[in-house]
């Protein structure tokens, strides 16, 4: 089933059921709730296996026609979680890791292919998939990070890798949003992003894995992530390149503490070793650019850019975000 | 007001109003709520300027006798917020930040006394007063850290610190417990602390400020927080030597992003110049006696070391935790 969050004015927004995705768009996008459809996305994962036969059920009813639903208002999508009460991003595309760390002279961590590079990202305010990337000050160099997510049900401390997949209630798309010119100096201090990791974006529709098919599989979208930047792709490397699936993340995660349902947990960025599958983010490129010529020229992200990242044949919708200036506080 | 969350197998408990802190502890502590009382510490800060008056109202008939209240049952206590939307810790009492690093052979940043450091919690499972520590391997070197903590009402992006002191819902104290063995690789690898940073226990009680009256002042707790070892005292520093107080503290994480209510915000271990007034975790034993005698030789906890938190004279309860082999999955 697709699932969405509609804005309604309350902190967690009005969980809806979505029509199923259909590749070439006929039908257009519908919706649907029923009176006992929990409030929120995450008022269904406190109770996931007591409703999720109903969300179910009404999926199917909204599937065969038997029910049409009323049409998106796409103004009103929000994230699947506005709130969430945790956001844990990994760094599993193993490109992506060597090839910033080369361009920052950092070597990787020796235990790059064994022990999988985590972060704990803010989660108490998460931007809808048309929000708007707000920067007070645009030196301080806004950067997209296209990225493949799952939202969890409750994992217990010490789960393993092969009885995690089980945990994984929901996939979707984010763009981990970096202030790449913050990040030297709060790396320096030695505990990791903060100032640098403002808040997230996250796509309109999250779908349980079995919506995927085939492309879910390995505990990983098997999937091309398709980046555009004022209208230009810039990248679609396949998000199967991932080097640790998510259950093997959830293993790593859980090893000294719990997590209660509507974690989130990202891939971190989808990057391929081939080149010619292009960026997720603009860091990468400035990377390739030094190693190829000697010198980054690509500029960060400026006020009026648009981004835009979906997976190519994947039913998560659009992340679509403008740069503007200023907190809109 | 002092508010109090009881377990009721619900995720998010139920919320108390309890009587007030009285030094001789005379008459027991007594807990209430009404019809309207919102059921969670969540939804009641949520909604705060709704609901706070009224339980103010409560308050305040708990402390003329008016109203008699239920005996506390200790049993149920859990922690304030079961589960928080961020768990934010700063850093600010600098002589810790100093011995640690001393002792890891580590300079403390250059910034130190003008850029206040804060990493990112865990939030999503947090623990009560009386809950035990649980660590599958008691060689990962658990620690105590007695802590300061703060809960935020929704706090906009770019607030400076001259306006954020009225974002101060609550004042208590947690127990910021750390696997020292799992730091110094975690650090290494660039990204900050995840595993060494377990599920963190919370006092029994959250009071707003002015139920501290002078003890509350220049956004900092001016009370000693004491914590014991198996029945012996091993500090009483005072948690007013922090360097910046919690509106600078809320200035630096609102720099780039909004934060929505129930963040939680930490102090960091509360240390003193003066040795004389003892620690506030063992790695800082340790580092003492590293730089005294060169060699360190207290050990971290073990299983069956029983800790206690609390502020003398202050009205939060006392955190009291046992060490226990296993993750109790």
């Amino acid at each position: 089933m697709r699932l969405a969050t509609l804005r309604d004015g309350t902190r967690d927004g009005r969980l809806v059921v979505v029509s199923p995705y259909r590749p070439d768009g006929a039908g257009g996008i519908h919706v649907a709730r029923e009176a006992d459809t929990p409030p929120s996305l995450q008022a269904a994962l406190d109770d996931w296996d007591r409703v999720a036969p109903a969300l179910a059920a009404l999926a199917i009813r909204l599937a065969s026609g038997e029910l049409t639903g009323e049409p998106l208002d796409a103004a009103r999508l929000g994230p699947p979680l506005p709130r969430a009460y945790e956001w844990v991003d990994g760094s599993a595309f193993l490109n992506h890791v060597r090839l910033v760390r080369k361009a920052r002279g950092a070597e990787p961590p020796a235990t790059l292919e064994t022990d999988p590079l985590v972060y704990q990202g803010g989660s108490g305010v998460l931007l809808g998939p048309n929000d708007d990337i707000r920067v007070d000050d645009p030196s301080w160099g806004p950067d997209f990070e296209s990225e493949v997510v799952v939202i969890l049900g409750d994992v217990p401390q010490g789960t393993r890798a092969a009885d995690a997949g089980h945990h994984i209630r929901l996939v979707t798309l984010c763009n981990d949003i970096t202030l790449r010119y913050l990040v030297p100096d709060e790396l320096g201090k030695g505990f990791g992003f903060f100032q640098s990791k403002p808040a997230t974006a996250f796509a309109p529709f999250a779908v349980t894995p079995d919506e995927l098919g085939d492309a879910w599989r390995d505990g990983k979208l098997h999937l091309p992530v398709v980046t555009t930047l004022n209208g230009a792709v810039v990248g679609d490397p396949s998000a199967a390149e991932m080097h640790f699936g998510f259950p093997r993340l959830i293993e790593h995660i859980a090893r000294t503490r719990a997590f209660t349902a509507g974690t989130i947990l990202g891939s971190g960025t989808v990057s391929n070793a081939d080149r010619a599958r292009g960026i997720s983010c603009l860091a990468e490129r400035r990377t390739i650019e030094q190693i190829e010529t000697g010198r980054a020229v690509t500029a960060f992200l400026q006020p009026g850019d648009e981004v835009t990242i979906e997976a190519r044949g994947g039913p998560f919708g659009t992340i679509r975000q403008r740069v503007v200036e200023g907190s809109g506080a």
